[in-house]
């Protein structure tokens, strides 16, 4: 979000909805152990702009949702919090303010040890109170939705405090907008999702996959529960970024979020060696073919109107090659057509397209194959 | 083309066929002044495998051709030659092999000046004799296509030089390819085309684009003498690059193509900036709109439904938009329909779908509405 906020800050640039996918480089030195390199592919997708309340925030959700879905990653919850309300509950419960940072680091190790672990590393490590540790307790353990924020909302004492009532107010028509997108049931409000709060002034979220193994555990809560197997997504409102590094100042709301593509890649890898599931590795869509010799010019020349009507289109690059090892190549690579040449059919003028994977032949007239292609292969 | 030729070889790939578009960076001292900055966009496009002469030499053309032609940079002009013609034919005039090099490069300089200047370089700088300078500048300075090649496969010292007349024969099947893929008017079989040669092994090849201002000036030949822009893409094969890389010194011919993609860019914005043309700044095919307030929720529904079917839409993130406001958006950033609802739609089961070019309004039911826009956007 950094070179995405001085870019905007650079350019004056006030409006832009924009995704970007490229490698980027990290600055410190990662732990290459466990997964973390140098040199990465990074997927980020903002919303600068001021616009009305919790809207496009709602869709930075929204499509956070709709890649875990399209990518058929198994179960997942995306768990949102908002900084305001973090920093309204650390005021109630009497946190310092010049302790509110490492605080919220300990709260956000809540879904990797128990709460009375974090508990004591915030007494005994931090030197908070016992009974200021106890009051975030009782709020970090809570999580759900918007009966959860209906009932902080006249919580005696966050009730009082004008900054996490913009919050709660916020997260409550955040709800409301997910509800209309129909993703609300995969998104939980929990109190303990902190991350690094640096930047973020809103809502912040962080998308978790569920391993299926852990189903099978008794649990409190269906989703937040299960094994995570780390985050795949994260990211939150940034509205003090922009001015930052405009020399004037100048503010742009932003919201948005990172989708952490290499580890979503691992998992589908290995989902995919797992299964016997073909990868389709190109996006051709016919393959010219022929059975017999010397036709190298006329599937040459059947390519070249397909290329022409924007038909995605290949043929073998050899004189003569066998029928066989063309339809092997279109098995190897997933090309769903053939479209097969023979002196015959030069004669009479059609071409014989064959659907691959159910081996159907059929006779189209040559005017007519532009058409027939586009029907089997054109999903609108 | 040498971080690819290093891939194949410690990958191991015998075969395949990619482009790429990415950030690259030169490693010399760029001339920034003329445009060239160390980190750049590259595009490359390649061919690798074992396969008959010439038919991807000839599909590298084609993919050339489409690309200036589908981005109507004007009047352009592919010219090609082969490592094997240039080698024979300095044989045959009698350069001594160590000055291959130098001379090829001063040959080079042909479409930068007069032939009497390069001779004199040849002569004066490079020590070549006068008579072999001589002969080298009938040759380079000839250019056709079918009916040179015949001409110098019948000329009394080439054809009897073995390297030359493979690389004759191949530029005859070359053209046969071409004129199948409808291409061979902007190709031209140049003499004096020599680029750099270290790795290139048979046909090599450079696009320019001629500019129509010296349209009105006195030419021998249409195409060629035009004042070219300079190169905006390049390349050839090079069929020894791969096995410089396996430690086994395995081979896998290659051939491939760089589009100057940040020359060809330069050339269109100052093309945009000199029209009145509007670029279109996004894939948005729908625009949710509506005239009146407190509908942002039933915005976002339907927003919600052309999502999930595909349809590229958007919304604006106000709550209560002006319907002017979303029109100009529209009109601003090419988005060509918008779909207006208010209550009286949201009461018959419509929506009205508006054309932006021609600002034609229709009501459709509902649910025709996904098939309708997809009727209105899809081009297949």
């Amino acid at each position: 979000m950094v070179p995405f906020a001085r870019y905007l800050a650079m350019n004056k640039i006030t409006n832009i909805k924009r995704y970007h996918i490229a490698k980027v480089y990290r600055r410190d030195n990662p732990a290459m152990t466990r997964g973390r390199y140098r040199e990465f592919y990074q997927c980020d997708f903002d919303i600068a702009g001021q616009y009305d309340p919790m809207i496009p925030d709602a869709e930075c959700l929204k499509i956070v949702h709709e890649i875990l879905s399209e990518l058929q990653l198994g179960e997942f919850l995306i768990k949102v919090n908002d900084r305001r309300v973090l920093d309204g509950m650390f005021e109630v419960c009497g946190v310092p303010a010049d302790k509110f940072r490492t605080i919220c680091s300990a709260v956000d190790k809540m879904d990797k040890m128990p709460w009375e672990d974090v508990k004591n590393e915030m007494v005994s490590e931090k030197g908070l109170a016992p009974e200021t540790a106890d009051k975030i307790g009782e709020y970090v353990q809570l999580n759900g939705r918007s009966e959860l924020i209906d009932k902080l909302v006249q919580d005696a004492k966050l009730s009082q405090n004008k900054v996490a009532m913009e919050g709660l107010n916020d997260m409550k028509q955040l709800f409301v907008y997910l509800t209309l997108f129909g993703v609300e049931e995969k998104v939980l409000f929990d109190l303990s999702l902190a991350r690094g709060l640096d930047y973020y002034t809103g809502v912040i979220y962080e998308a978790v996959l569920a391993q299926s193994q852990a189903a099978t555990q008794t649990q409190h809560n269906e989703l937040s529960e299960q094994v995570s197997v780390g985050s795949v997504a994260a990211g939150g409102r940034y509205d003090g970024l922009v001015g930052m590094f405009d020399p004037k100042g100048r503010k742009v709301p932003c919201v948005g979020v990172s989708i952490g593509i290499e580890r979503i890649f691992s998992i589908m890898e290995q989902r995919l060696e797992a299964s016997d599931e073909k990868i389709r590795t190109t996006e051709t869509q016919v393959l010219v073919a022929t059975a017999q010799k010397n036709l190298l010019e006329e599937r040459m020349k059947l390519v070249a109107e397909l290329w022409k009507s924007g038909i995605k289109a290949e043929i073998t690059y050899k004189k003569n090659p066998k029928l066989l090892n063309q339809l092997q190549y279109c098995e190897e690579t997933g090309i769903p057509l053939v479209a097969i040449i023979g002196e015959q059919e030069l004669k009479d003028g059609v071409v014989k397209l064959r659907v691959v994977s159910t081996r159907e032949e059929v006779d189209v007239a040559r005017e007519n194959l532009i058409e027939e292609i586009e029907k089997r292969t054109c999903q609108p």
